[in-house]
């Protein structure tokens, strides 16, 4: 009963992960790796002083062990548990973190924290943390994918849901597991499986995250120190996906493993903000160009969508976190600021009585002819003028995907944000560089920012 | 968003939380309690030597902070999340924790550790302790009795679910949280609710349980630091319950609330195994003295129970883990050895040939008529002869409560197999006074048995 019966699905992708050589990763992937990574680091380092980014490291204090390991940003160090915890909450908490769009999932935020904390913990090389982010992400994607899209229809917050396996996987590569131990770890994994959608816009979504980044580390740490699973932890009739709420077919999870990659189709955020919002936000930048008129004589601004546009964000905005996943928000500030960067989001930005006036005149209409992902938004001006744009695919999205130079000023602008004294270009050459890195504890101290 | 509405579950849990006086808690209920603590620390002594034990505290000392706080029957010391995870691991490990029939849940393992390494880090009143003990576990209780019993019917381990729920109570009580911070706290814990049923035959149900403690105290310390949660995270349309699967009616948290107590029902296990199968073994026990015939002489024991039993209990036995919820070991040792204590589901047992071999001759049948807990055990004789026992009622159920002096005799004999030097007599009744302790340090001291 405990141990990982061949073919069940843990086992399945255990030998993935304990079997996959460096050699096997083309150089594509390492490349979209290391753009994964460079924008990890920019989101958490935009986040750093935030209070909740603040708060966690404050709590994780009192119970952080001897390792003393870089929290991105700031100048605390805390152990293992606590730096991928706090760590993992910053990327992913200003909603600017990256994204696999089939599953919705965020890919780094959950995986490179664990990750990252315990090969500089053991002072690990570059390249065995990019091999085991890679695979991790993989595991994740893969995990994501063979239960999506109920899945997060249904409520749970898949990444931090999926990242929690992620993060076990990374971290039992980068401990060398067995296949057993690697099994064991992705079964301990569905036992701590968990996170809401209801909580996204609250800091119970940033416990989601970092708790899947902190389990998934314990997850391989229990399974080296001997703790077993059920064989079919994931897809047993008593298991994950079943109380879940899943029914996913097992060739989902290990079809063309290893040859095929649902991590390579990772995507980066132009705007910090909820993935659905990126076609709205893009409508509106290119109405507010192209229209021609003052805000003062716009009348309306009319935003269709899917339903999953309007479900996640047609809601009432009292603060920063509402305003990441409002629709009328995001359209709001495309149309005053004719741009929406970290500040079109921060407080300020929220109360901003421009802002305020223009969110009263935003409406929603579902239109189910959408894809996933598009919006159609119909400006209308006091005149009785109108003018209507859609788009299908987002800026950022894998038709139109952000450049490196794209990310690399994104993460200037986001390092800019950190409040520390970073050192941005040695930063962004340190990420470019790092499968030549030996140990990587000079790239996280440039990511401290000390 | 990110306030608790009026009148939603996480609102009117937090209100009970908050306004509960230690004068609303009567005698009989404070006793309970005591009878709760008094076999929760038994049974993490009989646990303390065990290897998972032993390895969730090696891997908690590198992630411990400076608190040093108690290990039950163990030298190391760890801080409150690290001691809070292992000790709720070590009070479930044998299967012989406390039931709250009507859910199945294990009130006392995730509440308890939570709670008392919070009291000994802040040198909290026995009174204290026990009081917040008492509204998580009924805070536990009464969220799985709203999802019972679908929620553990579709694989969810409702004490790891519903536990992490009663550990943020209770730390949140310790804490002095505010409603607004215990609705929060309570949100959060919603964010963390993990732990499948399929992994109960390995130590992956453990890590469940101890997360339960570990991120309900973690929740309670989120919470006083600012962060927040969903009104709605428990019923909102992409809350937990939804997202679990379940749809409980909003009444069934907080109908008489403070009057009738759910905890009250929590009962004590004369065996450790599982709860379902305590009735197999009280008819085994039974035929063995009234059918006067020897072992080489019986042909078959036959066990009809309901679904629930033959879910849980139909499985093959490979170590102590499997016997503990094996139908056919239960069975078996009362046949042989004429009682079901600790060593009869240690590994010597699980192998002993005479229990292997009656295990062989034991047969299960699916009688839906009997009740949810109730069992009837046919022993067949070589020469034609057969005796039938019917148990509708489990030694150790609400019907017949082990006495205080059960209790104490268990206890003993469990602090018996710490390995450390305990002092019983002093730790009963250290525990029979506890509201007298002006701290629980000293009660907390003798459980160490250092």
């Amino acid at each position: 009963m405990t141990r990982a019966a061949a073919g069940s699905v843990s086992e399945t992708l255990a030998r993935f992960v304990a079997f996959s050589e460096w050699t096997d990763i083309d150089a594509g992937l390492r490349h979209e790796a290391k753009r994964s990574l460079l924008n990890f680091f920019g989101c958490a380092l935009a986040a750093a002083s935030d209070p909740a980014v603040a708060a966690a490291a404050a709590v994780m204090r009192d119970f952080s062990g001897p390792a003393r390991l870089t929290v991105i940003g700031r100048r605390e160090r805390l152990d293992a548990m606590g730096a991928a915890f706090v760590n993992a909450i910053a990327a992913n908490l200003l909603d600017y973190d990256d994204t696999h769009l089939k599953t919705v999932v965020h890919p780094t935020a959950p995986v490179a924290p664990a990750a990252l904390a315990l090969a500089e913990q053991h002072g690990f090389s570059g390249v065995s943390l990019l091999h085991a982010f890679i695979v991790g992400a993989e595991v994740e994607c893969r995990i994501g994918s063979a239960v999506s899209p109920g899945h997060y229809a249904r409520g749970w917050h898949i990444t931090s849901t999926c990242g929690v396996f992620g993060a076990a996987a990374a971290c039992g590569k980068l401990l060398g597991l067995t296949v057993g131990e690697l099994a064991a770890a992705i079964g301990i994994a569905a036992s701590q499986s968990a996170g809401l959608v209801e909580n996204l816009a609250s800091a119970a979504k940033n416990v989601g995250v970092g708790n899947a980044a902190r389990n998934g580390l314990l997850a391989a740490l229990l399974a080296r120190a001997g703790y077993m699973a059920a064989a079919q932890a994931l897809e047993g009739p008593l298991g994950w996906a079943r109380a879940m709420g899943d029914a996913p077919a097992p060739e989902a999870f290990s079809a063309e493993l290893g040859t095929r990659w649902e991590y390579a189709a990772n995507t980066y955020k132009p705007y910090p903000a909820g993935i659905v919002f990126h076609a709205v936000i893009d409508a509106c930048l290119e109405l507010r160009k192209r229209f021609g008129i003052s805000l003062g004589d716009l009348q309306s601004v009319t935003v269709r969508g899917d339903r999953l546009l309007l479900d996640r964000g047609d809601r009432p905005v009292t603060n920063a976190r509402d305003a990441r996943v409002s629709i009328h928000h995001c359209a709001a500030v495309a149309f005053v600021r004719g741009r929406a960067g970290v500040e079109e989001f921060e407080p300020p930005a929220v109360t901003n009585p421009a802002i305020v006036a223009l969110r009263r005149k935003v409406y929603v209409e579902c239109d189910p002819s959408l894809p996933s992902g598009g919006a159609i938004v119909i400006a209308r001006a006091q005149d009785g003028r109108s003018m209507s744009v859609r788009v299908d695919a987002a800026l950022g999205s894998v038709a139109q995907p952000l450049s490196d130079r794209d990310l690399e000023a994104k993460f200037r602008d986001n390092a800019a944000r950190s409040g520390g004294a970073m050192d941005a270009e040695a930063c962004i050459a340190a990420v470019w560089t790092i499968e030549e890195a030996a140990n990587v504890i000079p790239l996280l101290q440039l990511m401290a920012g000390a």
